[in-house]
């Protein structure tokens, strides 16, 4: 590669997002690319120019361990979505201008369905407009819902931050219930795919029963099948622990969150209250029930437990961010590195390429078939594809009795 | 030591308290104790006899090894308060003569002020009866506010977790916020000290900024204040983070989360329920200012995330657990084992013992000079003091991807 490349992280963060971007330096400074450039905040700061030298804070091998160990974004993310070509033209023409100012040869985006639908678009504005600059695509999203794929980087670690911080509750909730049980609600992100909710039952093993109950949003929640369950199991068991996504629905479409908030439930100011999935329900049960009930939400500790995060998942981000700079260096462009598992157990991947116009915009739930017939729970399939994702770990390097990370902005004092 | 031990686990659990048991159990193996009995659910599963044997379960070191590295009580837990004395004398015959027919000679019980509550009266009855058996106190507690000892087994490790986590979603909140900041609300256990909250501040290093704000229950929090301040980060910051006590009151008297709730919403037992702080002023944030809020509850996790666990806190607490018995078997009684810290840098500790009396429901707060004269945030004298105590990790032992755990009954159905 002649000229310069620039890197650039977008939608919600990974635990692992870092690593990929981690790949996708070592492989440009093993290919002696001179400026490795990186878009601060997306392609919302790179159209503001805000762009860094990653080499500024790169610097070597203790830089990229680092990096691999910090959690969210490290050049920052963004939420912008490119417009359509067509009447909008002036701002793809900014974007290459951009490049050509700053001599960049090939740009990698890491991120989910709406960052490979960037890559699209710009490598369909570069085929129409017979430009040279290249586009990668490089996978990462918690909610694994990119298809071709068969998992994204980025769920192996919250999958695994959730099922053993589940083990942890579970024993917790155990510790009483000698009288009553009390009803533990767990929510988990995932507003249209399961994946992140299923990684609930990789909680079990011969140390911990697991969850109760779990619901994916791919099945309608039934309220009047819940409360049964619940109180059947209230009845048997001394803890009672239920995973539920945040995107649960009723079968009318309605998110279960918003029956906690369609009462018009205001607080002392008159505002209207808003309570998630797991609240709502745990009132609900609180109310008929009399039970004592916890709603927890992980909230965006699943996306950023860096200090757990599974090592499997780490060195998988790390190579399809490597194989993306490899591949735009082989003249590749409008495509995403996939990982094909070549074997469960033992567990072997191999990297494939593939089309972006077959990945943008295309969302995978979780097989019906891994979901149990009452809708409430995963079956050995699911787990036979997830437990080898969360395997291994990455010591992380403490300092002052805390996991250092690679900042590239200590404060967020503008 | 001729006789047998019984040891307990009472209240909240933490990360550590299995330390203590392994403690205990350790210098009672050492002291070749016949039988080292366990309450399954502390002094209301031992009035019911509900009685394991220890050595059933721990039957070498690397199933001390795992005890140690397992969260929430291992023989399980209660709220139960023994009764007064007076009139009441048949519920302590009744321990009194499990104890014997048991030949008990020492009972341990590991817990924080009402488990010294519960300490101080069996030993008081029995010197009222001339009884000889012995009893001991193992402090335990993640809100850090017994008096007497420098601080509590299972501060150190709760500590850590909310400083690592916080850490975690400083680096995350701060990812967006190109164009407004997202005010992120994380709410930290403690009703009534503010320890906890102020290990928020450990989050702050070269690498991290720390939170903007910590308010802890010992100040009386100004709303008005409050939204000044988070008013004016907001027009200042690209991400702003506040930490706040679930106990944070008003000058009047009243929780923050209580103006949250339209109705007084009171749990099975009475209790005013303290979860919804951040929701509450989260919610007032976004409907007074239009900004993006997001609250975040580390919940029942801050007590049960062993797999982060603070080495240092492991050790003191087998410590503690292991001088107690200790001390037992020269016949000391109604005594607590404390913590006395001989110097901060560096970080020297001894072991002391003290009365019970002087102990038991004495609750201990921050001390106002290490807090800030705004009354929101905690100074270096905080630091000093708290620093040592999250230091080192206890690598878990992991399993099928995940941290392995110790326990007494897998399933919770009874």
């Amino acid at each position: 590669m002649k000229g310069n490349i620039i890197v650039g992280q977008s939608g919600g963060p990974t635990a692992v997002i870092n690593s990929s971007l981690a790949g996708v330096v070592s492989a440009a400074m093993e290919l002696g690319v001179e400026k490795i450039y990186g878009m601060h905040h997306g392609i919302q700061g790179f159209l503001a120019e805000d762009i860094v030298d990653i080499r500024d804070y790169v610097k070597g091998q203790e830089d990229i361990e680092l990096l691999k160990r910090t959690p969210s974004s490290f050049l920052g993310s963004c939420r912008y979505k490119l417009p359509k070509i067509e009447g909008n033209e002036e701002v793809y023409d900014k974007m290459f201008e951009i490049m050509e100012k700053y001599n960049i040869e090939c740009l990698f985006y890491i991120g989910g369905n709406d960052s490979m639908d960037t890559i699209k678009m710009l490598s369909d504005y570069a085929a129409m407009k017979g430009k040279p600059q290249r586009f990668m695509g490089v996978p990462k999203t918690i909610d694994n819902d990119l298809p071709i794929t068969d998992h994204c980087p980025g769920y192996g670690s919250a999958a695994k931050y959730i099922a053993a911080s589940l083990k942890e509750i579970i024993r917790d909730n155990a510790s009483f219930g000698i009288e009553k049980p009390t009803v533990l609600i767990c929510e988990i992100m995932g507003r249209h795919a399961g994946w992140l909710t299923a990684a609930a039952a990789l909680s079990r093993d011969v140390d911990c029963e697991g969850p109760d109950l779990i619901y994916l949003p791919e099945v309608p929640f039934d309220m009047d099948k819940f409360m049964d369950k619940v109180k059947d199991l209230a009845a048997k068991k001394s803890s009672v622990v239920i995973a539920v996504s945040e995107g649960a629905k009723l079968a009318d479409g309605r998110f279960v969150c918003e029956l906690g908030n369609a009462s018009d439930f205001v607080d002392a100011f008159g505002h209207k209250q808003l309570s998630g999935c797991a609240a709502t329900l745990a009132n609900k049960v609180a109310a008929e029930t009399g039970l004592k009930t916890r709603a927890v939400e992980f909230s965006t500790l699943q996306r950023a437990a860096t200090h757990i995060a599974s090592l499997t998942d780490i060195n998988e981000a790390f190579n399809v961010g490597y194989l993306a700079c490899k591949a735009a260096d082989e003249g590749k462009t409008g495509m995403m590195i996939t990982i094909n598992v070549d074997s469960r157990a033992p567990y072997q991947v191999s990297y494939g390429i593939y089309d972006i116009h077959a990945i943008a915009n295309v969302e995978r739930p979780v097989p019906a078939e891994w979901i149990t017939e009452d809708g409430c729970d995963v079956n050995e399939g699911y787990e036979a594809y997830a437990r080898p994702l969360i395997m291994g770990e990455l010591q992380p390097i403490m300092v002052n009795g805390l996991p250092r990370h690679l900042v590239l902005k200590r404060d967020t004092y503008r």
